[in-house]
């Protein structure tokens, strides 16, 4: 069979995929960098040639991420016309992907990430995330103090802070996968409902808006995700 | 040489102890159960009388330290006279043991757990703590929200989001460290201090009082914690 020289990128690209997918079938913890190289077939060398250890392919993997995170909201970032509330409620949609057409895929990967196994991995893809996004949130929450509607006295401050709110649903949302095709599937559902919505209102007052003013999660957005298959 | 028999419970404290000074020193990832095994000088059967894998032990250590934490903040749960925001207060205090006179023994505890490779071990011990003080918080939030002086729709979810502002210092904790014993030493210093005001306001805004009505950290406590040796 004729060796398919493939380019640099490309490769790297196809072990961080192959990476990727069994880390979240089998977990981090499980996976061995032979199981990746056995996975797409390459040489030893193939894969030392890009990476040196599986905690690279972690990072690589988390960096991919941030960056699609990123791209996600580049055009509500770069459009001039938006004021601060706007584009802020713009970046909380968009970099949540919190849309409700996405619910099967993203309840997949909540199924994967959300596993008790797979802890040290959400907390890296969510540590990778914010670094990459603190920037971005300062630059909105400057602006919005500048307009005189936030009142903040350290935008980076806040925006640490908020980024990290994300992470404390991580147990809410853990508690209703598990509930789900129980008798509190529905209870645990407007439970997780709640929850965003309070969290919404949370990042108002953290910027010292009025509550209501930012919105976290569409209506329906949590039934849709959960019940997705 | 005699054999000594141990209560089961001291022998169940000394095989988490010898655990929990390995994972502190080690990492978690490259402790092995024989490593804790060899430590103790017990059996392998004596091991696997109490714990039957590595992550028992860090069950049990996650447990001990989210006992101990509750534990410390008892006498403020059961004084009948405190109204919520004193109580609050207190508990934030005692809870995050953000005492001065506490700051070598914290400073220690803080190279290790806030390392890299003990990620997964401080989202543990975190997890395990928020898990123990969410119904206490709640009651005191539910306390306040009696009174009249906290202005929240849900203690509950409020209580939830509070305990997981506390991990939204983990990356300027990591920072300051990193920075001790650099030219960037002072600065970093007084960006955590501000960083800890502004906590501590992001928590008044979240229960609806003014800003500036709870404390996170004592004056000097930062500065008595970086330069502790």
């Amino acid at each position: 069979m004729p060796r398919i020289v493939k380019r640099p990128d490309d490769r790297r690209n196809e072990i961080l995929d192959a990476a990727q997918a069994l880390f979240f079938e089998r977990g981090y913890e499980r996976t061995t960098v032979n199981d990746v190289i056995a996975q797409i077939g390459i040489s030893k060398g193939g894969f030392y040639h890009h990476f040196s250890a599986k905690e690279d392919l972690l990072e690589g993997i988390t960096a991919r991420l941030a960056q699609d995170a990123v791209a996600r909201v580049r055009d509500i970032l770069e459009d001039p016309s938006l004021d601060a509330l706007t584009r802020l409620n713009g970046f909380l949609a968009r970099s949540r992907q919190m849309k409700v057409e996405d619910a099967p895929k993203l309840r997949a990967a909540f199924d994967v990430v959300f596993r008790p196994e797979n802890l040290l991995l959400y907390h890296r893809i969510n540590a990778a995330s914010i670094a990459v996004m603190r920037p971005v949130l300062t630059g909105i929450i400057a602006q919005g103090k500048t307009e005189g509607v936030f009142a903040v006295p350290d935008p980076e401050a806040a925006a640490e802070i908020i980024l990290h709110l994300g992470a404390s649903t991580h147990d809410a949302v853990a508690r209703t996968i598990a509930a789900m095709g129980t008798a509190e599937e529905d209870a645990a559902i407007a439970a997780l409902d709640r929850r965003f919505q309070f969290q919404g209102i949370a990042i108002d007052r953290i910027l010292g808006l009025p509550d209501g003013s930012l919105t976290i999660v569409e209506p329906g957005f949590t039934r849709a995700v959960m019940t997705a298959r």
